[in-house]
């Protein structure tokens, strides 16, 4: 058997569900979150390789003010190389400028993204928690007028830098209030990669038990303590079947402290494949891509089943 | 709310078990599969600090012949420096002559290391899986008759590197031969870290059926791909107490291609502090032991949590 065969015997867990949609988010929240910036044309490749190893919603760009984000400055140029795509792409709008230019390019999914802690919701937006729910309000009326699926992403659902645990009733309150403005969708983040299946599960159960329907939900985990996937497995069995995760686990550099890296999507894909868990990705496809992608950013990826499964040796200096 | 003080908030599951008992393999299993051969002053010093870390059972050596495993030759140098601490220092011994060394030091508490499939067993040991059992026999029954407790390590219990997945009746034989010759406690490996939840579940399921008791069982999951975790939660979720772990996640490069490294026991103490599970670790100290290791053999922890959390920056250059 050679390492290109290497695949998990399929033993499938009938308490699970038997599809996962994956909502990859390497192409945004990975790029944004490396140090180099990267030309349009090759964050175009990644996103045709991305749909060519089966991903059917892939995170496209950020219509977020250049100064900000300056590794997704070139939303306008890029958004039109990948829009042919038989992939949902949705992209991020931060309030209704960024609408405007996402509804410009023909773009009808959108995602926001609002802070489950008011230390956040301040660094991050330099506004309360309530001050930036209004801001979203006509941005999410709007895309739904102009017939599109909002997204509403909550960070900090669990811990906070600056606040330590998060309440599960104020998340709770903000998860709501997204919804109530008419979010199709929430993706519950995990920011500081902090939760563990306990807190998980409790958050799962409150939001249920708030008239929050688990189909509304998708979870978004960060590997920063190495729980992101026993996370993910346990709102698996709560019955969510939306996850969030970054090929080749783009967007935290592994090497610095506290690095932040999202779900590695091979590493889910290898155990949802186990699972028989269908996904429609091809994890050859997907790690090829991963290697090439760290190839151009000069250093391994941090996702496992990547370094397990690469042809070609990661690109690091023994010391 | 600074680094060293971040942890998880406590949120227990009711579902799962209220104490687990880490065995820590760092000394043992770790350090046999790391390149660099340490001097035995650092080893003895390597596990006062994890006993010091809460750390009770601390695997220290192994018995087997310095030509197959160089980097433990000094297991008689070094037991005498570690064997007045109040833990629990299980050491490795292949056959007879190994279980003689060991019992001259002092040594009460030995693992033997047997294969669910042939060609493991052929490539580790020179026998047939029956051969290797019987070479067990007088070894497992001269331990017991000196009062001594026996772990019977069984790898490739999910998949073999030759043969690809192990099917289950396969795995279920050799541990009810390896508990029919006395052994007190398994340990079931994943040599290749190719499993995933439904197929532990599974497995733990068929040993159940087969008579074999879940406090009879211990878990040892490796993270080629990501899944140890996850893994672990399901066994634990079975019942299972006993884990398998090694401090910073000793034991496979993080570079290599097909990197073999045990589940770090900073993720695990992680996950477990904040499912309310006690272990006894300080996680601080635990941390800070893995840190300096990691200096020593000149390279970054794999573990998460220790890069995490870890107060120096880890010895790595970016490129």
């Amino acid at each position: 058997m050679s390492d290109a065969d290497a695949l998990p015997m399929v033993v499938p867990d009938p308490s699970l569900p038997t599809r996962v949609r994956i909502h990859e988010v390497g192409a945004r929240d990975g790029l944004q979150n490396e140090k180099a910036t990267l030309p349009t044309e090759m964050k175009a490749r990644f996103i045709h390789r991305l749909a060519d190893a089966g991903l059917t919603t892939i995170e496209a760009t950020s219509f977020v003010h250049p100064k900000w984000v300056p590794q997704l400055a070139d939303a306008e140029a890029l958004f039109p190389l990948v829009d042919d795509l038989p992939v949902a792409l949705p992209v991020l709008v931060p309030n209704e400028r960024g609408l405007d230019r996402a509804l410009a390019l023909g773009a009808r999914r959108v995602a926001v993204f609002a802070s489950a802690t008011e230390s956040f919701a301040k660094a991050n937006l330099n506004r309360t928690v309530d001050e930036a729910l209004a801001m979203f309000d006509p941005v999410v009326t709007r895309a739904r007028t102009e017939g599109g699926h909002v997204r509403g992403y909550l960070s900090m659902c669990f811990g906070d830098p600056w606040e330590g645990p998060v309440p599960i009733p104020q998340v709770v309150r903000v998860c709501r209030a997204l919804l109530a403005m008419g979010c199709d969708e929430l993706s519950l983040g995990d920011t500081i990669g902090v939760a563990t299946p306990g807190h998980v599960q409790a958050l799962l159960t409150a939001l249920n038990e708030a008239g929050v329907p688990t189909s509304a939900l998708g979870v978004h985990f960060h590997d920063t303590y190495g729980q992101a996937l026993a996370n993910t497995l346990t709102a698996l069995r709560h019955g969510v079947t939306t996850v969030d995760a970054s090929a080749g686990g783009l967007g935290g550099c592994p090497y610095a402290k506290s690095a932040t890296g999202n779900l590695a999507t091979e590493d889910l894909v290898w155990m949802l494949r186990g699972l028989g868990i269908d996904t429609g990705v091809d994890l050859g496809r997907l790690v090829a891509t991963s290697e090439w992608m760290a190839a151009h950013l000069g250093r391994p990826s941090p996702s496992r089943t990547v370094r397990a499964l690469g042809r070609t040796t990661q690109p690091h200096k023994e010391q």
